[in-house]
């Protein structure tokens, strides 16, 4: 009854999980079609989701000495040429603005599609002496880049992110950064989003345009696709000579300072929905779910029952649980599937007779079917235990699912087998990019990161046979 | 010679109140200029500013009821265009975007100015039937407005704010929520920006560009001058007429809803400034100063003193105070010129002699040169007190200084006089453009609100001597 209800509104997950997604993101009203191509609006659902995501990573942020700042979004278009590999890889996708009202701009401004430019300009005023280093700035803002190709959250003209700009006195401690960060983004999705990240190393065809290097937070979908969900990139001194900041050092030399920059945006939303939804909609990692746990009051009409689920509420809030009631005329049936398709992690009915027992019935999101009761004096402290328990099992079950759905491979007719049919494949390569052209040509897949345990797999590369260099994950992806 | 070096760095507040400000917000690193003409680079001090702000507002927004959301910043021109007055109050300063890369885009976008044309657009998908109302979503976002003059936080081409769009199913309660947000910025400005506001109706004159009627709050900066700090419209029907938003209504009518929409900006910053600063520089008010307490140790050389200033600084951390070290190898009075500069409400120094007696030697910024001891085993709970008495102190000082700079006037001498001499000047008034035309004219002063209390201080207008209607405040402004 409740199966036949949900076979209208959402596509089958396992026939179509494209269609799937779509039918999701709208119906749960995470979010919505922008007016202009591409564009999209996050709504109030999506947006608690990306407020929790927001508050966990900048609490991790100024943990590790970062503080926030704000730069304009609209960047000469001179400033994007000073980098030759940066201007390639963004000046196509660019917004132009060209005219204020009636009046042509003496100077092209690009909407800042990442700000790495605009903030070295400020970094080559603000940096005199080995004194100002490290500078450690983040920024939450809006970029654009105008794709072509567009789905809400994983791939729009105009999306919300964070981009993290650092600067530093030596090479080594750029370095490290660039890998400190890499590891905040990986805890976190791990501890907060539940999905288990594959890290590493990015190719040189995929690195970002003007980094020294690219390392990257891979994360595998429910569909086998790989989607990167985070990257963060030693810059070396690229910016720093293009944009001409300098610093005295202790030695009294002038010298060129190393950067980094790291990211990760509202994709991480699409990441959520991918790595853990199933037939029924959302499947919501408790720590970020806008509502932790919903109250439905069955038998609303009697005497108690809403007073009680009120009071409830106001008891778990107080506890520092994200609740709600649910006291609209719908039926019981109909509020939960409602919330099942939200992906609300529990939900807590509470009627007459469930009063007279001073319980509560509880059903967990995670493991549909399972129902239980609680005694109502201690539901505070069961429910952040279960919704620990919650997390713990969405993580292991999305650990496992991506475990067994990476194959090891030797030749090119494996690597094929395994993209193909969903999996991500490991093998060895020699680390030229005709080999990889090859790949993406053949088999739609591309190479995703280099681990950082590179315990070799076999000796030659996976496609052209000659000596191996790296090991590297591939798959298709978002 | 602490006041020497003042002098040098800051321009005499009652000599040059115009330099002074750009002295302190340039030198204390709140803001820089961007490379852009009349964009501006929010840094850390004053970024952390903004936060406490949106921290304390948001919280304020929810309890009343409001959710997040986030919609696209490039909105079709066309949009504007379809509400009269909208469209001639904002198209003249749109910033357009015309290309993408080498390619021409077939409709031009204007970067969002404000938001009601765009979100209007999706209510109307979003609307259908009177459960659906009322609808009160809130957007954190940055919008752009290419002004001719401007100024750090005043006034600048891209600027942060927030913006409340709401729908509702009678006038009355759209009416009411206008109102009830306007007294949320009161409230807040009161309590927690330490600044006493006016609050009233603007008249049409002055009113937002597609609004039935406008309120704000206005406060009075320490050169006299009023700053518009933000604003509460009351939209009538006019956007869900020219928008099509509609909904059934319980009696089985389709009818067009009422619309609020209320916003305050970075310029609040701007307000902070320039209501509390003197001739050291910033005067922050402690409940979102970025750093409330700095503690300086004394002879830092000498064995366990940095040890207790960091034992210290955990303490009070603890205790949900926002405090920092200065262990720089700066001497102690440059410190104490450098955080007297930057407003930390609150100076902490601590010495050998200090650690022996169990003590602290304390300083406020609000009243310099009083310094007193108290024991570190209570400095917590000592310190929340303090910081609330500094608050109220500030607010006291502020109201007592505007209030004193209030004159009621009965003709055009006596307004002239006022408002030249830095005052606001209170009168009767007829309602006629023409006459705060004039008056704009001969005084460069403009009309800033008509107060809730509309009890007479005359019978007759201030300009042109005709029947009065209105209670109004006018004075000169940024």
């Amino acid at each position: 009854m409740a199966k036949n209800e949900f076979v209208k509104e959402i596509a089958d997950i396992h026939e179509n999980f494209p269609q799937w997604y779509t039918d999701v993101v709208i119906k749960t009203q995470l979010v919505d079609y922008g007016p202009v191509k591409g564009t999209m609006v996050i709504r109030p659902y999506g947006y608690a989701l990306w407020e929790n995501i927001q508050r966990e990573l900048d609490a991790r942020f100024k943990a590790t000495g970062h503080e926030n700042a704000y730069f304009p979004m609209l960047i000469p278009l001179s400033f994007l040429m000073k980098e030759a590999e940066h201007v390639e890889g963004f000046a196509p996708e660019a917004a132009l603005v060209t005219h204020v009202g009636e009046t042509e701009l003496p100077e092209k401004l690009v909407i800042r599609p990442t700000s790495e430019t605009i903030i070295c300009d400020m970094y080559a005023k603000w940096v005199q002496s080995y004194r100002d280093l490290p500078l450690k700035i983040n920024q939450w803002a809006n970029v654009v880049r105008w794709e072509k190709t567009t789905r809400p959250f994983l791939r729009t003209s105009e999306f919300l992110w964070q981009e993290g700009h650092t600067l530093h006195a030596t090479q080594e401690e750029a370095e490290e950064e660039t890998l400190t960060m890499l590891n905040v983004y990986e805890e976190f999705a791990r501890n907060v989003l539940a999905i288990p990240m594959l890290c590493g190393k990015k190719s040189e065809k995929e690195k970002f345009a003007g980094a020294a290097a690219t390392y990257s937070i891979e994360a595998m979908m429910l569909d086998g696709k790989s989607l990167q969900s985070g990257t963060s990139h030693y810059l070396g001194n690229n910016f720093s000579n293009a944009f001409e900041i300098k610093f005295l050092d202790k030695d009294g030399v002038l010298k060129h300072p190393y950067q980094t920059s790291w990211g990760v945006s509202t994709r991480l939303i699409g990441a959520v929905i991918m790595a853990h939804g199933d037939e029924r909609g959302l499947k919501l990692p408790p720590y970020v779910a806008p509502v932790q746990a919903v109250i439905i009051p069955i038998a609303m009409h009697k005497e108690g029952v809403l007073d009680k689920a009120n009071e409830l509420r106001d008891t778990l809030a107080a506890a520092g649980i994200r609740v709600k009631v649910d006291s609209t005329d719908n039926s019981p049936g109909w509020k939960f599937n409602e919330y099942e398709m939200k992906g609300v992690p529990v939900r807590i009915e509470i009627g007459p007779r469930d009063i007279e027992n001073g319980v509560a019935t509880v059903s967990r999101r995670d493991k549909a079917g399972e129902k239980f009761t609680l005694p109502l004096n201690t539901l505070s402290e069961e429910l952040h235990a279960l919704l620990k328990d919650i997390h713990e099992n969405m993580y292991n079950l999305a650990l496992k699912f991506r475990d067994s759905h990476i194959k090891t491979v030797k030749n090119m007719t494996e690597l094929g087998d395994a993209v193909k049919n969903g999996n991500f494949a490991l093998s060895m390569w020699c680390g030229d990019r005709a080999c990889e052209d090859k790949i993406k040509e053949e088999f739609q897949a591309s190479s995703r990161n280099m681990p950082f345990d590179q315990s070799p797999v076999g000796t030659k590369c996976v496609c052209c046979g000659k000596k191996a260099k790296h090991k590297i994950y591939w798959g298709r992806a978002y």
